[in-house]
């Protein structure tokens, strides 16, 4: 189909979307789950052919294992789809109600955006993932998915097409673009009047492109340049499980932690603990000049080293006289997403938490909570690290927009 | 000075603007209020270059007007000034706070976007204006106006960067881009990593070329193809007046009505009354069929008059059958700003300000009460016609974005 009418309908389809009832939309959920379960067999076979031909075009291995659908990853994403049913409906909360002295009464009401456009990469799992999200926050959805999943992609869209369809629900709730020409990517970017807000999910690259190329609103995701600062007055014991934590215990996500920041008065101390273990992990150290001088299997770092988002076994350190240096630092080199401060000094945790600019800023904790499961919001869209909007980790809230309702009496404007 | 040093500096100073305390600000603000009083002369001798080269340059008299300064005019900006030194401070607002079974505590507070680009027209009193809402909600601003306002402009933010040094303020809070060449408005427009947001504020071919080249967020502001639907249950009375105020009180404002859907049930009664009305002040209707079977001298309304918004002496008319048919068509043709339905049909309101799409949606009231004083914000820096953000009324609020602060003790994720 056209990308036109592909948008057309999703104009047309999110008037129904947005007025269903919550009881509706979760038994759809549910069908839509139960569906993708029953029809595994035909979704895995189409999976093959795009993992076949991912493994003919020399595709990474880590690419391929990301691609590829079996039994139990199918039950996965209908487990995910049943999760999302459980979870309040935002839409028609109403936020705040207020009276003006000429009688006007005013509500305002969480309404859905409308029309999203979610661009991904060879995930399959996105595919139901942001279906489940989108149409319960009474969304439509149109996804372009990465080219190399584009087998696996029709096969899930038109499963969860036909479940909706058997519960009377319009199917164009869910379009998924399968022409993989990338002129048409850069058309969907620019559907305005159509398409609502874009949401990217995927590389730095990916997201990059979009921002760039993009006229709709874009909600930017993922990028984590993470910092631990180690205080003066830190607890090094928790500072050490801190970091081992952030850095180490998934290495490839956006709120694992990329530097360390220390304060010089106890540099001495903590370096060669943090050396020690970091060895354990496999972990490299590129440090600055201070740092290196008391770890002897360090690295030197380079100005780009502070910049980077490894997503790797590396991690940079950086020494600092105080508090107020470590927050230029991390001011200046992060990505906005999420920093951490190991300090038992109230003053400087409050310093920390006010002055560093970023969508989660932490006093003893690891930055790997930064995540829609870990703050309570039962499913997560991703992580914006923009300040339009929504800040953070984004659940079915940040995927809704408002509207005020004003009630008169045959009010004039003087 | 060249932009990116203007960006630079923007970016320094913010972390210094954010901090500020509301009593400092405040200061500040009154400082520079008396400071652009005093100082009235040589801004009122800046803007007659910029109105006599406007002249010579066959500028329209309208334009003319909005760019004229006066005594009266910079007291009005200063006091505009006041009234923002008064509004309470929405920084630092702690909107939701909640613990996690783990022992986090997680805060979710109000804090500035950061730095905050303006680009406008000639309209020399928004660089006070801007100026006053971004630094009050904790921003840096840097201001692109009008090339015809260029000397007004530098006089103006000249006077306020004085008053800021005066106050012990780092004067960068307020840039102003001086170069009005236009590439360099573009190069503005994709200063990512410095600039957090831009807000164009003026027409809509201003507003479109921003939201085509920026690569940074946009607020889209302003265009408003507002409909009055008179349904069958309407208040006759009511429905005359509010349409004469939505459609004359002020013509060229992006809350005033431009087109009336009317019930076929009440047309043959209504709209004779309604051509009289029109009549007396001076509008021309453009109608469909049906209703200009019954208006003798309204001319047929173009598929292209339902979605235009005039900003002038005319206004379209459509027949419907019932209030489904006019919230689709008002749902096909209006830019998401401001609807009214007049009706004493309980039903009929509801279904109203649940299914039209738009930022305000209003029963028994003009479109014109769109506004942030007439919603009691007390400030408006524009209206949002997008979803994304902040919808409709603009005040402090919608110019701040919020963190997460969380505090533990220690925890690491499992």
């Amino acid at each position: 189909m056209e990308l036109i009418e592909i948008c057309k309908r999703a104009k047309e389809v999110k008037y129904e979307v947005q007025n269903l009832c919550t009881d509706k939309k979760n038994k759809a959920l549910l069908a839509v789950a139960d569906k993708l379960e029953a029809k595994a067999q035909g979704i895995i076979n189409a999976n093959k052919k795009d993992y076949e031909n991912g493994e003919k075009n020399g595709m990474h291995q880590g690419l391929l294992d990301r691609l590829l659908l079996d039994e139990k990853r199918i039950k996965a994403m209908a487990d995910g789809l049943r999760v999302v049913a459980e979870l309040p409906d935002p839409v028609g909360e109403i936020t705040e109600e207020f009276e003006r002295p000429n009688g006007l009464k005013i509500k305002k009401v969480r309404v859905p955006m409308g029309v999203i456009g979610i661009i991904y990469e060879a995930r399959p799992n996105v595919t139901a993932d942001a279906f489940a999200l989108t149409f319960k926050a009474g969304n439509a959805v149109i996804l372009k998915g990465g080219s190399d999943a584009i087998n696996s992609n029709i096969a899930i869209a038109n499963t969860m097409r036909e479940a909706l369809t058997d519960e009377g629900i319009n199917p164009d709730a869910i379009q998924l673009i399968e022409d993989t020409d990338r002129s048409v990517t850069t058309q969907f970017m620019q559907m305005n009047g159509y398409v609502d807000v874009l949401i990217p999910r995927g590389s730095a690259g990916l997201i990059r492109a979009v921002v760039e190329n993009s006229t709709i609103p874009v909600i930017e995701t993922g990028t984590g340049n993470c910092h631990i600062y180690v205080d003066k007055a830190a607890d090094l014991d928790k500072a050490i499980t801190i970091i081992i934590n952030a850095k180490t215990q998934r290495i490839g996500v956006c709120n694992a932690a990329e530097s360390l920041v220390v304060h010089e008065a106890v540099k001495d101390e903590f370096l060669p603990e943090f050396e020690k273990a970091m060895k354990e992990h496999n972990v490299e150290i590129r440090g600055d000049k201070d740092s290196t001088a008391v770890m002897s299997s360090a690295n030197p770092a380079t100005e780009e080293d502070f910049g980077k988002e490894y997503l790797d076994y590396i991690i940079s350190v950086k020494t600092v006289k105080d508090v107020d240096e470590a927050i230029a630092h991390i001011n200046k080199y992060n990505t906005g997403h999420s920093e951490s401060i190991i300090t038992e000094d109230k003053e400087a945790a409050q310093k920390f938490l006010d002055r560093v600019d970023a969508a989660c800023v932490y006093v003893n904790a690891s930055t790997r909570f930064t995540d829609g499961f870990e703050f309570g919001f039962g499913a997560e869209i991703g992580i914006s690290t923009q300040k339009l909007h929504a800040r953070g980790p984004m659940g079915l809230k940040e995927l809704t927009s408002y509207k005020y309702q004003i009630v008169g009496e045959g009010q004039i404007r003087g």
